[in-house]
Formats: C-alpha cells, structure tokens, sequence
C-alpha cells in the first residue's frame, strides 16, 4: 500500500452554534463538540483509507474557551499516523465571533480509528508520509500517545513504553 | 461546605439508539455517545454542588465494544472527588440488546466539570466523602488522574507527579 | 412461561430540558414529555417481555407542574400487570432544579404495549408476580384500568366491567 | 367575549414518517406522534383564544393502525367546547401511503389546554359555538369526558359525574 | 393517464416556530423554512403522481418578511403543470402571530421534482386539468417559468425561449 | 469602508449524509442540502461584513446528482458582489464517496444576504475587491442576477435590465 500525505485526509468543518447546543450559560456543549469532532475526524480517516471506519478511542481533552450561542466553530482534522489498521486523526477546535472579529482557541485532540473490512474485521490501513515539520512531530508523538492510550487501557505495561517514559521523566 | 457522598450524586440514564445515531455498519457513533455521556455527567456534577457546571475536560476514553442501532445504552456517573472547585464524575456505560437478555460492556470513563457562580467565575464545591471500597478506590484514584490530565495539558511537570509516577513506574 | 416481578423492568430515565423542547413560557411542551416517556415504557415492556413491542394505547395523563428550562427530568417506569400478550407500564415523572434542590411531581401514567412476534404478530409475555404493597395495588387496579380502556374503545359494554363499576360508583 | 367556532380554530398538520421517527419495525413510533398531535393541538387552541396555552391533560388513546417509513401523518385538531379558562380539542389522525394511495386511521384523541396571561395566570377564553352535527356531538360529549378527567385526577368523586353515569350504564 | 386537478394535490402543512429555528435575531432561518417547503412539495407532488419523487430544482425564492420564533408557518402547495415526468410546484408560505392575530406573507416559490419508477428512472406522471382562473394563471406561467429553468441550467438558448421572451420584453 | 476579496469570506462546511437526512430512496433531501447551504452562505457573508445577516433570497437551484446515505457533502461559499447593504454569496456543492473516491457535483447556487444594526435596519457593507478570474467573472455576473431578481420580485421592469438583456438576447 503507498503511503499518503497528511493533507490528503484534511477535512475542514465550520458549525454555528444554537439554542439547542447550548447549556444554560449560552455556552456550546463538551458533548455537542466532541460529536462533531468524532464525525470531522471519521472523515479525515476515511479519506485517508477509502473505507469504513469505527471510532476506537478519543485521548484527553481539555476545553479551553467556551464557544458562545451564536459563534462559529472551526474543525481542523488530518492523519497524523497509521498502525496496521487504526489512524490517529489530530483535531484543532476554534470558535470564532463574526460580529467582533475574535477567534479563539477550544482545544486540540487525538481520535483514533479503525479501518473496517465488509466482514467488520480490521483491515490494513496505508502509511502515513510527512511533508512539513508539524506534520513529522505529530508522526513522532504518536508512537507516545499510543502507548499511553495502551497503558490506560490496560494492555501495556508502563515500563514497556519506552518512548513515554522518556518523554515523561527525562528532560 | 459538608462533605457529600458519590451515591448523592448517582445519575442513570438510559436511551435506545435510532437511525439517526448510527454509522453505515448501523452501529452509534462515538461522537453521539459522547454526547449522552456529557449530559450524564454534567447532571451528576451537578447533583453534587447545586450549582451550574461547564465541562472542564475528558480523559482518555477507549470503545470497547459497538452498541447497535435499536439497542439499549445504560449510562451510570458519579462524583469520585472534587478538588476546590472542580469535580471528576466516573462513568460507565454497557449496551443491551433486550431481545436476546445481552448486555455488554461500551466504555469507562471519566469527565471534569467546574462549577460556576452567577459570575461565571469558579465557584467551592463540597468535598467528597466515600462510603464503599470502589468509592475509595476511585477516590485515590482521582489524584493521579489529575496529576495525568494537568501534565498532558502542560500545566504540570511529569517529575512534580508523585503519585503519578509511583503508579506507573513502580509496580 | 415463568412469571416475572415488576423490578425486573424497571426503567430509569434521566433527561435535560433544552431550548427546543420548550414553549414560549419556557416550559417542557408536553409532546416533547410523552415522547420521552414512550420510550421509556418501551423499554420497561421490552425488559419484561424480551421481544419487539409497540405502543398499543396511553391512558388519561394530567400535566400538575411545568418542568423548566434547564431542569431535569426523572422518568421511572415498570410494569404492572400482563394481559396475555400486552403489558400495562406505569411511570411516574419528576422535574428537579438541582440548583435550588427542588423536585417536584409532573405526572404518573400508564401505557400500554403488545410484543410482537418476527411476523409481527402479537405473542405471548410472561405474567406479573408482585412482590410489594404497591406492586400489588397497581395490579389490582391494572384490571379497572383496562376495561376502562376496552370501554372507551367501544370494545366492551359498560355494565360489563364489573370490576370499573364498583370502583366508581360503589365508595 | 364574543363565541368562536371550531370551524375558526381549524388546524392541518402534514408530517411525513422520517427514519429517526420510527422503532425496529419500520413503523413511527407512537411517542413521536403524541409530540406532533401536541403542537397541532396547541395551535387550535391558540386559534381559538388568541393567548399562550399550555397542555393540561390528554385523555385515553388507543393506536388503531402503524404508520410506516416513508408514509404522510395527516393531523386535524379543532376545538370542541371551552371551559372558562381550559379548552377541549379534538384530533384525528390518519396515515397514508401516497404511491399506493392507501388511506387508514390512527387514532382519535382529545388534548386539553389552558390559556395563560402575561403573569401565567389562567384566563378566560372565548365560548364556543358549533354549527354542524359534528361539532354538536363533540360538544355534548365534552362534558362526560371532563367529568371523567376529574375523576380520574382525583378531583370529582364518580357519584357527582351525572352526565358520564348516565352514558356508561344507563344505555 | 387521466388528468388530475391542482386541487387534488393540494397540502397543508402548519409548524411552530422552535428555538432551533431561528438565528441571533430569532427569526425562522431561510434555511430551515425552505427544507419544510421542500418536504410540502415533494407530498404535493406525490399525491398528483402516486410515486415517489425527487428535487429537481427550486426557483428564485425572495423572503418579504421574517417569521419570528413562536410564530406559526402556513405552507400550502399544489401543481400547477407536468411535463411528461416532471412536475411545477406552487408554494405559498405566510407567519402569523397566533396572540396577536396577525397574519403576514413569507414567499411564493416553485419547486420542480421528478416522478421516479422503482429502478429509479424517471416516469411519465398525469396530466394536470385546472378548474379556477388562479390555477390557469398558473398553468400558463408554468411554460415560462420552464424556459428560464433550462436557460439557467445551460439547457436552452434564451432565444428559443419563445414564452420567456414574450413576457420579459414585450408588455 | 475598505473593500475586501471574495477569499476572505471563504467557508468551507463538510458534513455527512446521516438516515434522517434522506428519502425513500436513500438520498439527501433537497430540502436538507438547502438548510446546510443556507447556513454556510451565511457565514460567509457575516465573515465579509461582520455583522449580523439575513436570508433575503435564493436563486434558481438545479439539482444535477443526488447525494447518498453515508457519502459527504462538501460545500464551498464566498462572495461575489456587494451592493450597498446585500451581498450575493456563490455556493458550490459536491457530494463524495470516500470508500469508492468519487467525487461528483450536486449543484452551483447563490444566496442574497442583507446585513443588518442593532435596530434590524439594513447597514452599509464593505465592497468586494476580486483577485482571480474567476472571482471578476462572478463579480460580473452579479449584476445580470441581481437584474433577474428584481424582475423575479416584480421591482423592476425588464426593458430596464440592460445587461441581462444583453446576455439573454443577444448571444
């Protein structure tokens, strides 16, 4: 399978904000966002696979600005790495105030995804190739994140995350 | 402020997945889940600090099995501990198929809330007190966690997480 | 089939009043209202009978309290009683504004399902056994209910339901 | 204030039946109906008082025949007599399958409203006065289905519901 | 295929004004009115052809006066002409303030679908017969309605569009 | 008022063709597409003038293939033209199938706006400065269409239409 770019599966989503996504601050829902982000991140996946995908994990997010009734909100997705059959997808959430010209950070995020073969079986997923700088440091955290969504999940043991733990406690 | 138990706070919701909530292989999205979990959640933070609450944050959530469309979803959050003004709510969410007596494990997962005062400036919660063993477990639990989600957030640094450390690197 | 008790079905659902489930009072329109608690008796008959169902009738519902905007909605349904192959569900309804740890009553109901077999034809459930004072009472009064049911849908005379007959014009 | 007829209040809802409105049989789901009969009914009553309402009770209903995916709900609603401040209205409804031109009841039903002034206080809503044989028959029968609301809401004691007696075991 | 008159097609479709609907000034968005238009045509349509149908096209729509949250949507649709496997639309939409007894005009619009057979193809439909002058006036608009389409879709040269030209530049 | 480029307007909305989203034959309702392009135009408009708009008309829309169940649907907005308080929005929109990539037009639309103050009276826009070919082509265009429209809503006679005119009859 050849490798593709990151860019290949950037998919842009633009939302408004209204009455029914919000909580009694007129405030946009954690949960009302994250669903869009999962449908935003589903499509950078299969773009970047050409097949059906089912979501596996969504890492820690931290919400940052609440976005307002009324604002904008801005997804960013694209692959940031693929292993064997799953991707990890990179999210960049913004809202934004038309009226005052004021965009603002929400949060940033890692879904990750596997690709689905017509039996519902994984099924392998093309490698990813990286072109800019950003684009090699989300390739390279992504071997860290995985193993930190492995131990959390109770599948690997800490001190067999090589990568994390010298991330985590060494500079 | 007296100390409130987790049970005070216990939130169970149920919902059953429609069309609308799933993806092509008829299976809820992620996303969707999330959503409901989100609401759960904020409800439960909510019964624990008679006070509006934003979601602060979502710690690392794996799906470990899909929920079908027509399918029940069971959702059930409680406070494990509050710090200051912020709470962590522990959920846990199975799928049921009542027609064949299957129920099945989704996820586990953990949201943080702020509670607000009519400032929209954070606001004291009352802190917990645990009565049963997994209450406790949870409780003891929570320091890490937060040492975790303060670290991926780049609000703390890895070797200022004692209990953190000690969890992963020494067992 | 080997009877089953009321607890068995019980159904807990918990819900958000959100802007578009509000009339211009800014109150739960009590459309929005029945259609949540459909689906929980559903899921409640669902429980008891382990087969498809659909709603057969809903009896007389009298809305006490308005439930506001922002406040929560409690749902608990079970069954009361099992008439060869349809199921009379009870549920009562709370509002809560939890930040002023006020619940009030909205309504109690009945409604009633028939489980359907793959062809779509109504099959047999398994019978009530109570177990409680109030499970016992809602049984007794399940048979009043129905031939008030059965009346009302011109399907049995009045001087028929003797047991309907007693109760209203005998205390 | 001046009489109205039902003819004034006159209210046609048209819905077609949408995948997320129906259960795992392809058939709309009876919650779903309860919502839109609501609307439909709480706009006859808005017709005929020119005031905000809000839905006060709904009495017995009995589903005659599924609506299916992809058919029209045809709602009509008018009132049939006003109580000083409430107002009774009557629905009908029928399913229809366009392409094979097929026409078949629902159910008939009876919502009951007040009508609200700016302090949420009842108010008084204009008399009504019916013109066909129709209108002449619901509004006679008006009086026996309040009595029997009353009784079933604990707020008449069945001894007092002459007219409703007479009908249920006189005949 | 016997002819059949606009008024046999005839819908009425009446919806409320939900928060969801409306945009920061709380007024109905163009956007949502013109999908309930769009479901009110297509019944419209399939009532004159007994078959499913699908959006060809919609003509200029210009809202004259906004619809205000709360406020009630007339919408009455029937055909005005087909042409072998296509069929015009005509709409009229109003808002009225129920509490306030004020009735004001939305839009007209035309709609034009396509009658489908089972392989999805398009299939001849029924001729249309009118009856009143208004649905006459209508019927004749039709064929100049029809030529700006196909001038507008690249499908006929504006000088081929006899009708067209007839009433842009010569009255 | 300075003038800006039809790139700074640009929105991009992505969304996914979700069971409710359909008809009975599993494609996109016209009538959906218009709401999501709706809200897209809006945008780009408010991005252009940054201030509140409203829908003031929408031209003739041709729908060229349909969009299926699970495909994507991508729509492009920018705008072309402002006159005084109106911006004329040009819409471009593509359906997709991402396992199959195949990518294929659904229509080209454009949607007026008018911005308005505080009071909802209409205020003065900042004029457009084209960069690209393209951008002058639809700039010029917007004149003719704005012609057509205002003929369309009877405010202006056609033998005053001088460019439509030109374009219509003489090519």
């Amino acid at each position: 399978m050849e490798a593709r770019t990151p860019k290949n599966s950037l998919t842009i989503m633009t939302e408004i904000v209204l009455p029914n996504d919000t909580n009694t601050f007129g405030n946009l829902m954690g949960g009302r966002l994250m669903y869009w982000m999962d449908i935003a991140a589903a499509l950078a996946a299969m773009k970047h696979c050409n097949a059906p995908v089912v979501t596996a994990s969504v890492d820690n997010i931290s919400f940052e600005n609440p976005i307002k009734l009324g604002n904008v909100v801005h997804i960013e997705a694209y692959i940031t790495r693929a292993f064997t059959s799953s991707m990890e997808i990179h999210l960049k959430v913004w809202g934004e105030d038309l009226t005052q010209q004021y965009k603002y950070k929400s949060n940033e995020a890692y879904y990750t995804f596997v690709a689905l073969d017509p039996n519902r079986k994984p099924r392998q997923v093309p490698p990813v190739v990286t072109e800019t700088d950003e684009e090699k440091k989300l390739f390279d955290g992504a071997l860290r994140r995985r193993q930190l969504r492995l131990i959390l999940g109770g599948k690997m043991k800490p001190d067999d995350a090589v990568e994390l733990k010298a991330l985590f406690f060494k500079d």
